[in-house]
């Protein structure tokens, strides 16, 4: 199993009227808590394989909201992959603020040939790493 | 059953370097077709509930995403609700462009008392509305 | 002089927690103004224009802020144009909410070429229009 | 003179179909600078202004786009406040990537009395602090 926790903290732009973090905006922390988490093993970034001709288009995500975030909040964002990647890979997040628990989530990502715009194998190095 | 279909155009702030429709984006379509079908029922706006000291803060949502979305884009936002609600209601949305799927997903909401922030009933209205 | 108007209603996610329209939000009202003011004068729209090698990017904006907008409120989005485009193009704006005057702004677009980056003259079609 | 620097990585969501950073999101960045430049100091901060009952609505805006950001750029973005405050106070800003001058930008915030909605005097610590 491959897992990262990145700390985060609330933006005003992020909240909304209810005064607390507007739920799709979580999808937004899911998605810095992803980059980095590749970036810190050495894979090539999302950018990276962008630029080699792969795209991860998402596929499907899902939330539980537990309890809300507000402004000025230091979340921290736990991701963990527990499977290897095929033609789709999926990463489970769980989010907190102290001992709270704020959302869980998942996202699921294909990976898909930017020229044809067909799925495609995940590059070599995710196949190795994650395996 | 309850249903109501919404046309919405793609902005271009809602798109992402990818070119398409950013993932997240999808739930705020979904919140501007649940806020509009509302507001043709007669039943009281988010707003109204709001000031009526109702909150119906989202606790689950999912989507499943079949093909993407591009800037300017005039897609249609179909949006049901299919069982009665209790302490909790679920929208089902299917958003289409002409006869291609775009995206399949849902949301769940808790009527909330905004002074206890605990679980209420839905106002009478709800409830005779989607009995 | 080119204007027009066009009425758009606040979106849940475009609040923050102050319970009023995120300031930068008005940009993406302004940007969606500015489109459908294009739509309506037979002008190539910005996505025509893109597909035929023309970007416009934002190269400064400006916005005073009389009065805050809320949630689900209805805005009227007068946008103006009072000089012919040369390589660049400044639109103004002024959103309205009833008789309550919200927010006044512009934008200044250039015209660039897609594949040399640099700056060009406009389509023949905006010289005609906006002279 | 008050100055602060911050580093901050363009997320994926942060990006338009252009490729780029979408032109209103730098204000999002002006208002990360901003709060954090305010933590560093031992000023209260925006959260505690707030339960305070003190209101900083944006009173105006302006922002010059020199070249794009995009992705998972690094940005330096530097804060400074020139003058003292007075019912008003003005940031300044600059968004640098490495040498390359990105975007420059201010904004006015208003203080304001939660309960009576009208401009009020800073709290004296921001008189003293940035005397």
């Amino acid at each position: 199993m491959f897992e990262h926790t990145l700390e985060l903290r609330v933006r005003y732009v992020e909240t909304d009227a209810m005064g607390i973090v507007w739920h799709g905006n979580y999808f937004s922390y899911f998605e810095v808590a992803r980059t980095e988490s590749l970036r810190n093993t050495g894979l090539p970034s999302y950018r990276e394989l962008e630029d080699s001709g792969i795209l991860m288009p998402i596929v499907e995500v899902g939330a539980t909201f537990h309890a809300p975030a507000r402004y000025d909040d230091l979340l921290s964002i736990h991701v963990h992959v527990d499977n290897p990647p095929r033609a789709r890979i999926r990463f489970d997040y769980t989010i907190t603020r102290g001992d709270t628990l704020i959302v869980e989530g998942f996202t699921v990502l294909a990976f898909m040939d930017a020229a044809t715009r067909r799925p495609c194998r995940p590059p070599k190095a995710f196949q190795t790493f994650f395996a």
